[in-house]
């Protein structure tokens, strides 16, 4: 470059659980402010993370939506699977690196909070040394969850254990038995499994299902009456019964 | 009473870990809003709630100090600890009630999530059914704490433990063992025995310390480097190392 140019910051925003006054106000200040603002997405789909920024946005905001490759069409165990997110990371990275060496701040949009389980944290990693970025925490999809359910999570000395249904069914029942409180999330199509699993560790009347936790469509079901389920947003919970003076 | 009234609410707002700007913007409105304001402090402190707080009351606000009769004098395992919490819980919820039913809406300000292993839930319980409460989900202490770290908790599959450093020395240990990402609290005067079991599941190179995680003071560092502790917003975090493409 011939001239010096100070790079932008690349910004990984936590949104919250999905409600738009649950951002904090640092995120919705940066959500607000940002004239370019990036978001993964399923193909053809709006996206989550979009959705939950819907109304917010500068008039003048220039919008990258970050497509997925994949999602449920190549097994993860297939070697296929992990080369194809990380050229697609990779990509992503040298977009959003781009526009910050030309001077421009980035806003990513993230469900949630950025640092658990997200997808920014695959960018925050490559992105490192190469130009500044900042993370804003956010409301986990969880604390919605037991939010949206009324009830404390975990009281006095509960150990809380956060899975995901993807885990083997073996593993999955050892750790719900092993556990006071429980969070399992990456539901989806392991449901049988995950029901399967609690039973077998006696919990299924202690077990909770919360779907769209936050939002318009918010659901809580007694996991023994729940048929099925939404494949974003879907949140077990056991709720720990600890110490209550 | 001889004219009906509409009762008041009592909000349990969660504050987030510690900065001003991670309150969100639904908690924000409602503590700059409040005319009634109430947290729990330990008699002769500032109170952690309250300090998060700062600057950002009405200037007719009035504040009610619910003061700790124990915390540490009594042993948690001391039958009159209980006691003593439960009648102290009893007499808060009397006095936030009686406002409540004077048509006074009440927030309580709570450091991080309301019902992640916080003070309001004694509260929560004993007000169902005698007015109405809202509760509003914050960015936890331990959202705050992995954030200071610079890098993600948990990738992919992992599992997350979440621990009390109140647990015997073997339970630590074993769970310790057992997980791939692990955050304790409470920690304060149990950091030895911590220390211990964090060194028998091998793991003492991967834990980090973090004190006053999003506030001025934040303080980042490797276990084995830690001689003391801070006994408040103290979370010990190890991170899990789960698939990343």
């Amino acid at each position: 470059m011939s001239t010096a140019l100070t790079a932008g910051t690349i910004h990984g925003v936590g949104l919250g659980p999905g409600a738009p006054d649950l951002l904090s106000v640092r995120a919705d200040r940066l959500v607000r402010g940002t004239r370019h603002i990036a978001y993964f997405r399923k193909a053809g789909r709006p996206g989550q993370a979009r959705r939950i920024a819907e109304g917010m946005l500068r008039e003048d905001a220039v919008e990258i939506a970050m497509e997925y490759p994949v999602t449920t069409e190549i097994p993860v165990s297939d070697p296929r699977y992990n080369a194809c997110l990380s050229a697609f990371y990779a990509e992503c990275t040298e977009r959003l690196n781009a526009l910050a060496r030309a001077g421009e701040d980035v806003v990513v949009l993230c469900e949630g909070d950025p640092f658990f389980y997200g997808s920014f944290m695959h960018l925050h990693s490559r992105l490192a040394g190469l130009t500044p970025v900042e993370v804003v925490p956010g409301i986990t999809g969880m604390a919605g969850a037991w939010n949206a359910t009324g009830l404390p999570i975990t009281w006095g000395d509960d150990v809380l254990t956060v899975a995901m249904a993807t885990l083997p069914e073996e593993e999955l029942t050892r750790r719900i038995r092993d556990t006071d409180a429980l969070v399992v999330m990456k539901i989806g199509r392991n449901l049988p499994k995950l029901r399967r699993a609690v039973k077998a560790a006696g919990r299924e009347q202690a077990a909770w299902l919360v779907e769209y936790a936050a939002m318009p469509a918010q659901r809580v079901t007694p996991l023994a009456e729940a048929t099925d389920v939404t494949p974003y947003f879907s949140i077990l919970l056991i709720h720990g019964q600890g110490r209550r003076p």
